[in-house]
């Protein structure tokens, strides 16, 4: 029986006992720049997995693992206990975003009750922002909920320019930020500029620098491009994916007509 | 956490004390004329936020200030406690209406509660009439829940054209005169003849004066073009929008794919 | 307050005191077929509204009448108290059918039951089959719900030709059989044969001539092609509408975007 | 009145008493595939039907039989009581799949729920693989939720490519393998390759062959192809269904206009 949003522990918040943590969220998206970051920094830092989500939001078919297996679409979050010279994380991970518009609602109003069960006291949200054209020489532009953390942000080398991007954030990574700002958490996007077209690692870069100083972090950056080469895998999956269904909807025509 | 329908009342309706208010509708529509209109007077008059709405059937996403700070899609509930000379007003403003047919419904609901809490006698909704050809003398047509209302406005100089407008009256500006008529509340819907291509100051003044008369109210008309002006601003960030979203969805195929 | 699906009772229906009343359902669909017979029976006979049904599901937006006031989208119930030779009759007419299919659904729930509530054993539904040529000489065909009274309507001149409609019936004209087969109430659905081009009176007379036979009743065909030619009009009102709409969106860029 | 998800138990689960089946579900996709064996199955076994499932999210209508009675869009699922040799069975056959994403996650709880119910210990789904070219010689690939599965399933020659299907499963097939991996059931897709062009008897038997040797089982195979047949018959019906749908739209206008 899987929940509308249905959001599972593996451990007790309290179990895992993060101070403060500040909640990283980096799901599928422009460039899929967020994903490589948070991806990234799940793999490099010695993280725990401590809680999934699946949804009915969610595309309602599962993947097929290279060893057979399958898996449902999931998002996950990961625990890191600091060694104490960084804040403690909480890094949000996942295969989708919403696949219809009240859902992105619901789905975050789930990562934030999450975050608060963890005590997290700030987040941060990771996305690229699509220019249209390719960037030289990548850099980060932000927004934040609290003009406070805007000025912050200035400090490490973020970009802000007048009311960019003006065609707002969308998904996860903005309604993250406007739902916080009622809640009276603390939190920032932090966008990638990148070209749209294609994962991108060098914008990816940029911004895991931007936050690795932010958060007074070290991890290495290396296997960034690595990890986009996979991405362009899963990226070619669900381009497959929909090969899949438009076929389905050929022999299948039922599933089709009421669209 | 966000309810799929959530109001936020930053008073008391009894604080407030309004006495028999009018609540005005001013939301984005054809021409943006009613929000015109309906901002005009919140920054003209002496105001009080008294309500904040947000909905999961906004987009789901943030705008971005000037400032770099981020803001939720929301609509908003202003006070006008009156010199004595006109009725005390409510006057509903906002960014969005209903991405989706049901969400109209359920908002109007809300919107009414509002205005019984509140205790509004009479509702105005403020709209555009296009008519697909530039208009050189922009007037004002109207809509009534109740004969008696039809007849009062057309001492008004309000026009009623047989059964116009004949496509009917879509989105929250038609739905409140509907569910009120079922609540025995007096609502009527004024309607600026505009080409429907652009923000039209002109015919928002045109509104405005009936309106003024109406209710005996006296503000400058001076800004109307000022705030056109600004107004093609936001309309040019919604397109950005959908650029933005068109950009995600090629990146971000997932989201695409089950629509 | 209007709920997702809002049946209002402006009688009782013991009140009423209708005997085993047979329940007639002519809403919107293939050349109006079935709306045009239902709506000539509540004119023709001696008729009382009984009940109003209002949805989330119908179009957000109101209709306005010719004097000016407006009216919101809502189907009604209207009653016929039979002078003893023909069956009492409950008459389901309307403006809309549900904008999408899961309201198809919610919406005959209600239907029936309403229909229980006044003790009705026996459902028609009327509707037209479109065969996408002009028709000289339409005929009726039909389908129900039990053998008994596929046989039964044979014997009224209601032709049942092998498996058709074989794309089946759509909207309640057919899920008000199905889900009423569930309930153990007998229904059927006559469908005019039309073009499906247009509201067609010769087709409508000819299934009126088949209900007037079944139901042993009387009442004049003469005003048939009057009220086609009214329906003509609410349906150029419907395209009016629908402009209005593409309008809007183009105003409202936002209202379209995630469509 | 019909629920969102409508399960009907037309036997006590403890009644039939079956010892722990192996549920089969074979609804309708890729070259109907599924469909074709286990319809098949239903036909050729001694199984009685002991469930019926009715849904908001099939479409909103009813199919017409040959007879001219109707039917609700269902789907049902049978039992089969073995001879000992192999295991009881519960095999799932019917109409449709969900129209909408949502309405596959709530089927298949539902469907998941009855498998419980039985005491069912393990889940076979039957799809297609479509790989847009004809086959000369179909052959099963399979995916399961465990690894212990993958490898039983090998011994009986269905084929593991590395991460096939790619594009994932889609529907009933892919949801109930990946649901049913939280629920701790053991469950497997076997997928017969095939064009996805058409109704594929081949491949049925290819996918019939696999499943009777893993369940011990001996049905024969002749009717295959006679079954095909039919079910084309089914697949124009569908074809004529949304040439019925576009018909109404368009006499139905309003019924098209907020989609």
């Amino acid at each position: 029986m899987l929940k509308r949003v249905d959001v599972r522990y593996l451990k007790e918040p309290e179990g895992v006992g993060l101070k403060d943590p500040v909640f990283i969220e980096g799901l599928p998206g422009i460039g899929h720049v967020g994903k490589l970051v948070a991806d990234h920094l799940v793999k490099e830092l010695d993280t725990v997995k401590v809680v999934e989500i699946y949804s009915h939001h969610f595309p309602p078919q599962v993947m097929v693992n290279e060893d057979g297996t399958i898996r449902l679409p999931k998002n996950e979050v990961y625990a890191y206990k600091s060694d104490g010279n960084s804040p403690d994380l909480l890094i949000l991970v996942g295969d989708f975003q919403s696949m219809d518009g009240i859902g992105h609602y619901e789905l975050v109003n789930a990562y934030i009750e999450i975050a608060k069960k963890f005590g997290a006291k700030r987040i941060f949200t990771l996305g690229g922002y699509g220019v249209g054209r390719m960037v030289e020489e990548p850099y980060v532009i932000g927004a934040a909920n609290t003009p406070e953390l805007v000025e912050e942000l200035k400090k490490f080398g973020v970009k802000f320019e007048k009311g960019e991007p003006s065609g707002g954030i969308i998904g996860a990574s903005g309604l993250l930020l406007g739902v916080s700002q009622l809640e009276g958490i603390e939190a920032a996007c932090l966008m990638g500029v990148t070209s749209g077209y294609m994962v991108d690692p060098k914008s990816a870069k940029a911004v895991l620098d931007v936050l690795m100083k932010i958060l007074n972090l070290k991890v290495s950056v290396e296997d960034l491009e690595e990890r986009a080469k996979e991405m362009e895998k899963f990226i070619e999956q669900i381009r497959e994916m929909q090969e899949q269904v438009v076929q389905q909807y050929r022999s299948d025509e039922d599933l089709r007509y009421f669209r």
